[in-house]
């Protein structure tokens, strides 16, 4: 066996104390896979004195972040900081320093990613960041490796698990958002401030990572079209339930004709699709690729160990590569310079709740602005009535959304209509 | 760009004229993500007359293996001619003419896969064989890569698309095995010799392949303990459903205190187990690793362009690889020599209908053998009497196979028992 490898951690808070587990508690089998021992050598933290629960040698944490940029020593730094500043100061730096890198850092990625690969390339060092998309889940080297003989033409993601746990607990117990989002508090699932969540912010820098990678181009967070949760009730989910259909939160991305489309939104996805079993804080990465069709790619989407297999994984590859003596051996794959396409040009089914005056010739008038911006309708139920209000239902067949939001505009000033309740598009069908 | 990297197939049948769709439609992003073209060169077959579904270049066709295998312009081998003669032969030569080799081939891999990994090992060159376990769906580079921090304890996986399409229409329909397996013939899903598949033989080949990978032990598909679905009844299904399990044929292979379990046999599995919503002829693997937790890679199983997907990564990754002068990289991965464990020492829980006289004390004289062996009862059910007979379905907890087999031999020889209608394991939950 050769040298053995050595890694430097930035951070050592969930997924740095993970990553730090998984590489002692395997690190018998580690150094069986690598050839040669990966062993941790400094650990930078911002308070040394802090009480850990794990068991650590002496001498091994520091707060001097140049005790692993500036060691010489270290081959791999692993960035699990989190945030944007600092950790790109100390990726650059340790790119520079011909260091390899490996980051869970999606906010970092997704923003500034092509300064950091610009890095990476110029110093012919490895930058892998698996553990930034879907934590656990095998999805960013599938998509540079497993699947490189296809042309992707879709990737579409349950990627954030606390709204999944949200929706799942939803459609289960036929409870209201708030009430349940507050469970998902009490239960560690939800942060104390949602945002980021249930808003679809980490999920849209999750699905702009997978756009890039998986249509070789590059995608920021800012390209993103993004609505969260908060407006899904428990009669949206009833009523998909009884047109067969599940409420999900998706990061959505599609290769469309050579420009790429790339939201996050919910969905109504009907209940035969492998993405609509996917329940509780689990996450899943549906791939579509002109060879292989319809694959998926299921696990944990965060967690200390569930995080940290994936970072190790990347740790494993960079000292493979170190060992073999070519690393940078698969470096940016965004050779392409494509334009993204804006929400009103993307086509989409529609599902629509309105409450309207409970009188004859309403589904009428309503039918007729939607026919008059060519919003055909596929199913439409006349659900509730209250009092001297009723509740529509509806489903379009595929539309253009600017037709369908400028029918929608038509539809708000009509004197017969109280509410447009939601309106939620339908993925995951054939036409 | 450096030279273009140059493939031979051996075999066009439908794997070889998916690989040559798939390289040939899609070369250009495969000669981006390579960095050089990759073309073939020559294409192995036995009738150079036969009428073929696509268009070749003339001159590409020969009858005659050495065409490719003493080409010294073909790089990669890629033998899609299934069989054990001659495709072993010619994989040996080329491996020893310093040429690599991509196969899709099971039967040789489960069978000769340490003949062909030393060949491998001792020539420097990659042997690859991604494709030879569920088509399209990446499996085997996860395990090797992806999920290479985690020391893996279960691989359980619908390796079979035929057996999977026949319990799902018996699941769906209600109807009995050899109706179902007569229409899965009609529809293509079925061989009019549908032994390698309804018999488990297919699927054992693969888990082989799969263990072997996962728990870095040499397993043959002889080490496999194997049933397939011929058994399973439809009320067999039923009762299953009613106690909130589905019926799948599942290869399964665990990590038992360093000792390899692996076996292929029908299961009951808890419906709310990912595994349990693959239905049609789609395949999925699970795999649990110390780290990760739970994992599921979901895709098709079978198909020209499916198996062609997975065949082509494996090119592209042997054409980096060549570019990078790395070939060899990371090649057998078993390096321990694990004990088989033989099928009466594991541990399971077991579904059991029985057919027995409808009188009193029947269930407590069968009771009070499972207890002398130690099998405790989880559930029982006492289902359709007919004329002077019962039906009782049980499900007991988890309990040592040999244990279970000694209780059923006493209870077949009762007086009391007409029939051991059917003992099938049960999977996928906690005790």
């Amino acid at each position: 066996m050769s040298k053995s490898i050595k890694v430097g951690l930035l951070g050592l808070g969930t997924v740095g104390t993970g990553v730090y587990k998984v590489l002692t508690q395997n690190a018998e089998i580690i150094a069986q896979r690598v050839g040669t021992p990966v062993t941790v050598e400094k650990i930078v933290v911002n308070n040394v004195n802090k009480k850990r629960d794990i068991d650590l040698p002496p001498g091994i944490i520091t707060d001097r972040a140049e005790a692993v940029l500036d060691n010489p020593d270290i081959d791999i730094v692993v960035e699990v900081m989190g945030g944007i500043e600092p950790a790109r100061e100390y990726i650059l730096k340790a790119l520079r320093g011909g260091k390899h890198v490996v980051t869970a850092n999606k906010d970092l990625i997704a923003e500034y990613g092509e300064e950091l690969f610009d890095a990476e390339k110029e110093h012919h060092t490895d930058l892998f960041f698996e553990a930034s998309v879907a934590g656990g889940i095998p999805i960013i080297r599938p998509l540079k490796q497993c699947l490189a003989a296809n042309r992707v033409t879709e990737v579409m993601g349950i990627i954030n698990g606390t709204t999944n746990f949200i929706l799942t607990k939803m459609t289960q117990e036929g409870s209201d958002f708030d009430e349940v989002l507050a469970e998902a508090q009490a239960l560690g699932y939800a942060e104390a401030d949602p945002t980021a969540d249930v808003d679809g912010l980490d999920a849209a820098r999750k699905i702009a990572i997978l756009a890039s990678v998986a249509f070789n181009t590059r995608v920021t967070y800012r390209d993103v079209y993004v609505e969260g949760i908060r407006n899904i009730g428990a009669m949206d989910i009833k009523y998909a339930s009884e047109l067969g259909y599940t409420v999900k939160l998706l990061g959505i991305a599609k290769d469309q004709d050579g420009q790429v489309e790339v939201r996050v939104h919910p969905v109504l996805i009907p209940n035969s699709h492998p993405l609509a079993a996917v329940n509780e804080a689990f996450n899943a990465i549906f791939v579509r690729g002109n060879a292989v069709g319809e694959t998926m790619f299921y696990g944990p989407g965060a967690g200390e160990l569930p995080t940290a297999s994936a970072v190790v994984a990347d740790i494993i590859e960079v000292a493979r590569n170190i060992i073999s003596s070519v690393t940078g051996r698969i470096s940016c794959t965004c050779y392409e310079q494509r334009a993204i396409k804006p929400i009103g040009e993307i086509f989409s089914k529609y599902y629509l709740r309105l409450i309207v005056k409970d009188e004859p010739g309403v589904l009428a008038s309503i039918a007729s602005v939607l026919g008059n911006q060519n919003v055909s309708i596929a199913t439409v139920i006349q659900k509730r009535s209250i009092e001297d209000l009723a509740e529509i239902v509806l489903i379009t067949h595929q539309v253009q959304e600017q037709n369908l939001q400028d029918a929608l505009a038509v539809i708000k000033g009509m004197s017969i209509t109280k509410e447009i309740a939601n309106v939620i598009r339908v993925e995951g069908e054939d036409e």
